[in-house]
């Protein structure tokens, strides 16, 4: 009996949802959720598409709906809403708001009795995972993240929307130094510019003036002024042939020392190299929505993170399988 | 109100165990238990200490026991009759001998009601999480696990038993180049000798025939015979010079792919790199005592690996730390 998974939005991480779910036996693709006009929406892998307003009729059919929404306005509505029905997963991924949207939706699955997964992804989610087992392990250390190299949405969002800019893309990169500094157990000190620099692709309008876009982009507050940034000028045709992916990944790093003075230096190191940044994302969502799952068949409901759930809930195999195979 | 802690037998892991508790401000140290005459051991961090004897007379005084002792003949005795009466963790790591030791120990602890952790440390420990959340994640991919480089004690003692030998350490290390292969996403088939050197540095008694002892290092099956060995003769004072410490690490790599057509790659990667395996170890069981402990108040009893440990349970710190400061 497999998993039946609904997908709520069906955009790069709802498509993404589709394909991850049809790589795992045990789970299949009941219906993708759309606010537009169904007969409009085409399947990569040929799920039905149902109008967003037929969920209510379908709670008997879907055992997790997988939320593929904006974490600006989008999953702070959609999450409560879908919990009082469904048992379900979000990406929620502001990570100032995570203990508001935990609340609220806490409220709501625990009155439903479902089990509402919130931040699950790679960071939050992964990264978050990490950074917990290098503190509970390492206590006296120093905790490190760095993104990249990778493509940032709400940094590219920045630079399209620069007079005289028709298009764009940012690269966020780690700075090698910082990362072999921290690899070497020195622990140190880095600042915003000292960790990550930032690289940008950008094609400008017939007449517009370069000189003028890029020192824009590089005094802009907040997504640039604090890096060191570089600007390349390019055409439509380049940026669409070499810059259409969305790969991303980086590195958390936990320095920390052990001994009866603390003689001893260890370092924790977990990296993502990724193709695919809402492919991978929806990947992790599937591996939870089958914890979330298993959970609720076993009574529990409410809000939970990648922090509350037992690992072997992720995977289709047995614990005895686990124990013999990869433990 | 601490967290009571007992330490049943003090080597390397049970002083490391001592000294981590120590880095953890929600435990303490109630006492070290040992098979030899408890005046004349002396603890790092001035805990008392008692006979193994004693350990039935302090049912209330301790949470959990921190079991110290070797996978071969030890931990198959010391488990279950500890799981009996404590809550407890071990570090039993004879992969093939776990599902086995899973049984014995769950049967016992179901029965006391307590909690017992088998296999944790970081192989199998956080290697065996790594695998686990890599595979759910990535379900069409690849594992690979390379180990060091570090000291392997069992090939250490393997060149000590031979004739002419005084003394020897070996390391194990992985080959960069397989390394590179597998972190390209190229999935590489790789035999035992393409995934790592083994580098022994020897003290030859007086007089010894060095090439023998170096051809019947080079040939001894299992051990070295398939595998690119180098030996070194050093004098024993380099060799405790140079060669007295006991570093580790290693890699898990999982490379899988994802999207319509399998058409994007990925790579996750978890990494130790270690001054002291024997202290690591300790922190990583140090964490897992906690879980054991927070799992038994709860109400579960049985025997656990780190596959089946909700991650929070491993911190000091609440959900709600957790959620605002780290996911």
């Amino acid at each position: 009996m497999s998993i039946r998974i609904g997908i709520f939005g069906y955009g790069n991480l709802g498509r993404g949802v589709e394909c991850a779910v049809s790589q795992n036996s045990d789970m299949e693709v009941v219906g993708v959720f759309t606010r537009r006009a169904p007969e409009t929406v085409k399947t990569v892998k040929n799920s039905p598409v149902y109008h967003v307003d037929k969920i209510g009729e379908m709670t008997k059919d879907i055992d997790v709906m997988i939320i593929c929404g904006g974490s600006a306005t989008d999953l702070p509505v959609q999450t409560p809403m879908i919990a009082s029905i469904f048992n379900c997963v979000d990406s929620f991924d502001t990570h100032a708001k995570i203990p508001e949207h935990f609340e609220k939706v806490d409220n709501v699955a625990k009155q439903s009795g479902k089990i509402a997964m919130i931040s699950v992804g790679w960071d939050p989610g992964m990264f978050s995972l990490n950074r917990l087992l290098g503190g509970a392990i390492l206590s006296d250390g120093k905790d490190y993240t760095f993104w990249g190299k990778g493509v940032s949405q709400g940094h590219s969002d920045a630079i399209r929307r620069i007079d005289g800019v028709l298009d764009g893309k940012q690269y966020t990169i780690p700075v090698e130094a910082a990362l072999e500094a921290v690899r070497s157990g020195a622990n140190p000190d880095l600042t915003t510019r000292q960790k990550h620099i930032r690289e940008c692709f950008v094609v400008a309008k017939e007449g517009a003036d370069k000189a003028k876009i890029e020192a824009e982009i590089k005094n802009m507050p907040n997504y640039f002024a604090d890096y060191d940034t570089t600007v390349h000028f390019i055409t439509k045709e380049e940026l669409d042939r070499d810059h259409s992916g969305i790969p991303h990944g980086g590195f958390v790093i936990r320095s920390g020392r052990t001994g009866a003075h603390l003689e001893h230096s260890h370092i924790i190191e977990y990296s993502l190299k990724l193709d695919s940044n809402p492919e991978f994302t929806a990947s992790v969502l599937v591996a939870y929505a089958r914890a979330a799952y298993r959970m609720n068949i076993e009574g529990q409901c409410g809000c939970k993170t990648v922090l509350d759930v037992p690992p072997a809930y992720l995977s289709a195999k047995s614990g005895e399988e686990l124990r013999r195979e990869l433990l």
